[in-house]
Formats: C-alpha cells, structure tokens, sequence
C-alpha cells in the first residue's frame, strides 16, 4: 500500500473534551484544568509527542534485524518546548513547538556505535518525525454547516 | 503557564505495539496487519490527525464566545497522504505526510460568513497545526543503553 491516505476524526463534547477516533479505535483527549479542561485524557500537543516516540519505536522494531541489533526493551521519552501564550493570542510566538526532544532508552549488548547508527536510521525513517520536523501542506478542505433541526 | 515542556513517553510491548503514555494517562499505539502489526489500535500517523482535530476542536470551543458564534456540536474529519514506501525504506520520498485535509463540521444558526471567519481563526492559533505544518527542531537529546542484567 504505497501511496496511503490516513484518516482520524475528532468530535467535540462537553467543554474541552473530544472523543479522538480513527477506525475501530479512539481514545480521549482532554486539557487539564490549568489549561480549562477537566483532565479526563492528554491534551492534543501531548497526544503529538506520544505518537512521535510510538513511531519511532516501531521504526526500531522494524528495522532491528537490517542493524543486527538485539534489544529487550526500548522505550523513548519525549518533551517538547511550547509557549502556550500563543494559543492564548496573547503573544506573536508561534502557537505550536519550538522544538521538541527525545531519549531513546534501549537495552542491548550492542556496542554504542552500533546503537548510534541504527538510532540515526530510526529518526530519518520515522513518518511521524519528518511530518513534525518539516513543513507539511495543510489545507481546510470544506466547512459543513449543519443546520439545526428547530422542534417545530 | 506561558512556556512549557510537555512530555510524553512510548513504551515498545511486543511486537509494533506500543503504549504511549502523558501524566496519568496512556492507550494502545499498534499498526493494522497490513502494516505489520497486530490491529489492536491506532497507529502514529493516525494519532497525529486525531490530535490535529481534536486541537482544532478544542480551539472553537475556547474561542467562540469571541466570535459571538454559539454551537451545538462540532466534529472534524481529517485525512493525510503518506506514502509507505517512504518508511518501507524503498523510495526516497519524505517518509511523513505530503498533505493533510481536514473538513470541520459544526451545528450552527450563524452565518457562513461568521462561520468562515472563526474557521480562519482557529487554522491560525491550533498548536499542533502550527507544529506539523511549520518546521520544528527535532533533537536527539541521549541515548541511554540499559546494560542487560546478566543471570548468574
């Protein structure tokens, strides 16, 4: 399935809260209440970091066998900068992160260099990551105004 | 709380299978058969259009009542073009979206041109539209090989 076309949805509920979907699955996203919501669920930006360090560890599960590489257990921790005036309009700093990093935590008998080579790889290949590190065409593709059914 | 680090976490299970984790709160990353995994959620690229909807959706409610606008539900569709070649690591196409589209559907008795003006606002200050569809620095901070503890 080479050239693919991904799909989510996101429905709004009460306050803050969305139910995220895509196929069968969803899950919910939330703001805490520092930020208005009433914190059933991470908030959108940290939903973003969560799936960059998910993408990447699977790129390694993928690819661990190309390197030669034997682990028995990865897992990434991810934290990114975002000044959160700007989505209050209250500054000209732009809305989304400035930048965002990673630890990769891997445990192997691999040598560092070895590791070093394979962890290159894994962030060159990650969708995830060249969707965040460079510039992607987003466009509004169509505002669907439903029409309230007033109660006659 | 104008700057902050967000942070999140990708623990790898078996398999592509991932839990991805923010504060307190987690759910499943994996990849359909088709991919390579074992269907038991959404996949990376996935979860980045849900949370953009989800960002998108939270931002009207936040700032409709500046717009004067009133709703009774508000949901968003969104799709990306990726082509899997790019992380199947036999192209050199980018390996993250090309383009995302996204329809935003709301109940509404305001005018379309309201409408339309509020959509424009919400494109322009979503933190994670921001974060996909402008360059972000990407950083690789460590790598931290855990040394296996070898039974006696």
């Amino acid at each position: 399935m080479p050239k693919t076309t991904f799909k989510a949805s996101a429905h709004l509920q009460e306050g803050v809260q969305v139910i995220a979907r895509s196929r069968n699955f969803e899950f919910i996203i939330d703001e805490p209440q520092s930020l208005g919501g009433t914190d059933t669920g991470m908030n959108p930006v940290e939903a973003v970091l969560a799936a960059l360090g998910a993408c990447q560890a699977i790129v390694a599960r993928v690819y661990a066998k190309k390197f030669d590489i034997q682990f028995d257990d990865l897992w990434v921790e991810v934290e990114g900068d975002l000044d959160t005036d700007g989505f209050m309009n209250i500054s000209d700093v732009r809305r989304g992160y400035s930048e965002i990093r990673y630890n990769i935590h891997i445990a192997t008998d691999a040598s560092r260099e070895q590791v070093s080579k394979f962890i290159e790889f894994i962030e060159n290949t990650c969708p995830v990551g060249d969707t965040i590190a460079n510039p992607v065409s987003l466009k509004l593709n169509e505002i669907v105004i439903e029409r309230l059914n007033l109660k006659a």
